[in-house]
């Protein structure tokens, strides 16, 4: 069987540019993806405290798992019976998959990375076991989705002893990977799967063009910036993200994994990503850091103790709807699951309608307007 | 002034009788409450995890809230500025509070109990703090309930030392509750919040008699069966409970405090009880305990763990219209707040799905039919 290189039902079409600002479609077997968007984290297969009817309602379009949770429990084979993601959740949207390497990596101090792969100590049974850049792709063609990831090799922005990048680490890391999605591609099953590789190379602009460019020659269905948001600056995400975009197709979506705020968001828009994830809507919603339309609040603040205003008067979701600020705050401080719930949905309201206006900014030229009104608004807490 | 002895807008209705069992509606100024029914528990003025709007959908139509606790957190003067329970909580049907004197003795192993009332340390800042008859009544006229309750003093069955009950120390606990619901009906001043009174008496078919005769003559707008659920057998409950009914006027609500499984519920109505609370149907349900028109089921046990049936194919409730038990048990395994989340909501369902077959079965008159069939239920494990 010759290997997979390009998945059945998946493809981008492109819409409008401004800059280097893309809008488009992703069509993927489980329905269309209008980009840029935002992956919520569901990573034992739900949004934490939040329901599928919830999030479409909220605008989601796109779902991403953890398979190395879902692998550990409830096991991929559990998930492939009760139907795949689509059936076993209940979103019958689109779902993306990560190869499960990053967080074998954060989560376990035992983990060790060779050539094979990464072995790891299951905290659940103690047992040793090893993710393989074969195996990877197997479990997410279990898991049934849409997108799958490719096992890399992700390192933070590392220093030598003299305090210098040290960047022979790093390309160490960028060649291991691009040889492990060599092996992932020729281990690809499913031909209605779309794999998506990584491109490595720390806040080093050579090394992310290279990486880019040698991962583009491998013909994925799409690429992913991996390895940042761990310590580089704003300007060296940029740069990298930008240097790594010129040198992929554009014909093929580019995912920038694990960012951000929503400032990073629209710095990786103007770079000319399309996909996003990050677990800070719904992390920060459950310690009631909320974003709105005017700047950022802590509903833990005393001064929205008796406040009946909502948290942002021009949000719709369910928590601006029903709720003052002051209930919001009550529910939090007294760790009622119900103010989490509120909370995260809200966020993430916030961010599918900031990627709302991002396409249409984009379709209107105005992108740029938008962008700096968000830079400015980071710094405003409410 | 003159005392308020009976609120304005407030008053049972008579429907339908089967036997002891009575079917009604209760009036309210926040709504009418078919009878008998259930009351979920918003112990901080939210249900664990589930919203007004999906209470309401599940068929709720009266929320009880712990008056200690939003006397501590976030304290009745905010409640109240921000609308009172209605507006702060967003459930604008009919509230009832407790008095917290329950929640204060059970919660603090340094409450004292004296005629003054109880006293305790705040777990909050270390305070000493009294709940008496009269501040309570305060208390909840702040929060703005519908119904409140009178403090009480609630002891468990006890016995003395040669193993028989201690009538004189209930006798005394019931003596004292008298007197206090004496001044809490002369400290009333909303007129448009109903009170209700609380019988005690330990199991002690007498001393309930002589609790519920004393009880009556103060004219509450309605009556509680205290003390139940901590330690007698069913039998001596459904005598204490059918005892005390028999001595309450028949026009008045009666409400069996804290109680409890689906057959306890029956058996309230079969001696002629309106209403309900409990924990057992949110609290099971996050524990993954789940009760079925077939029988009960712990989704922890791990036969459930490739099922792709829903919980209860009988029942219309989100988690068993969109998930299997598969998906529900793996939730509940890994801690997820959706799985709480839906679990309570399914339970919540099946409680409010059971009054209202209580209700129809005694305009039918056959009250007897279901409470048999329930009985027969209670030991069926799946």
């Amino acid at each position: 069987m010759s290997p997979i290189t390009q998945a059945e039902g998946f493809g981008l079409e492109s819409v409008a540019r401004d800059g280097a600002a893309r809008r488009g479609r992703l069509v993927t077997p489980h329905g269309v993806i209008d980009t840029p968007n935002f992956m919520a984290v569901a990573t034992f297969g739900a949004v934490r405290g939040i329901s599928a009817t919830e999030l479409a309602e909220a605008g989601a379009q796109i779902l991403l798992s953890n398979t190395y949770h879902l692998h550990e429990r409830p096991g991929e084979a559990t998930v492939q019976t009760l139907g795949g993601l689509h059936g076993f959740t209940g979103w019958r949207g689109p779902w993306l998959t990560d190869s499960g390497g990053f967080q074998v990596t954060s989560l376990s101090d035992r983990a060790r990375v060779d050539e094979s792969g990464v072995t790891f100590t299951s905290p659940l049974d103690g047992q040793r076991r090893t993710l393989t850049p074969e195996n990877t792709i197997g479990i997410q063609e279990a898991l049934g989705s849409d997108i799958a990831m490719v096992l890399d090799e992700c390192i933070p922005v590392t220093t030598s002893e003299d305090g210098e990048p040290d960047t022979s680490r790093m390309n160490r890391a960028m060649e291991r990977t691009l040889r492990w999605a060599e092996r992932a591609q020729r281990a690809r099953q499913r031909a209605s799967q779309a794999v998506f590789a990584i491109v490595q190379g720390g806040a080093s602009e050579t090394l992310r063009r290279a990486s880019a460019k040698a991962t583009a020659g491998l013909e994925f269905d799409g690429y992913a910036h991996g390895g940042l948001g761990l310590g580089e600056t704003r300007e060296q995400r940029r740069a990298a993200v930008a240097t790594a975009n010129a040198a992929l197709p554009a014909d093929r979506p580019r995912y920038l994994m694990g960012l951000g705020k929503p400032l990073d968001l629209l710095d990786g828009i103007a770079a000319g990503v399309d996909l996003f994830d990050c677990v800070v809507p719904t992390r920060n919603g459950r310690h009631g850091l909320l974003f709105t339309s005017q700047g950022s609040l802590s509903l833990r603040n005393a001064r929205f103790a008796a406040d009946s205003e909502p948290v942002d008067p021009a949000c719709s979701c369910p928590a601006c709807r029903d709720h003052s600020r002051g209930y919001l705050r009550h529910l939090i401080k007294t760790g009622e699951s119900l103010g989490s719930r509120l909370a995260s949905l809200h966020n993430l309201t916030y961010y599918f309608n900031l990627m709302r206006r991002a396409r249409a900014a984009i379709e209107q030229g105005t992108f740029p307007d938008l962008h700096g009104e968000i830079e400015a608004l980071a710094e405003v807490r409410l």
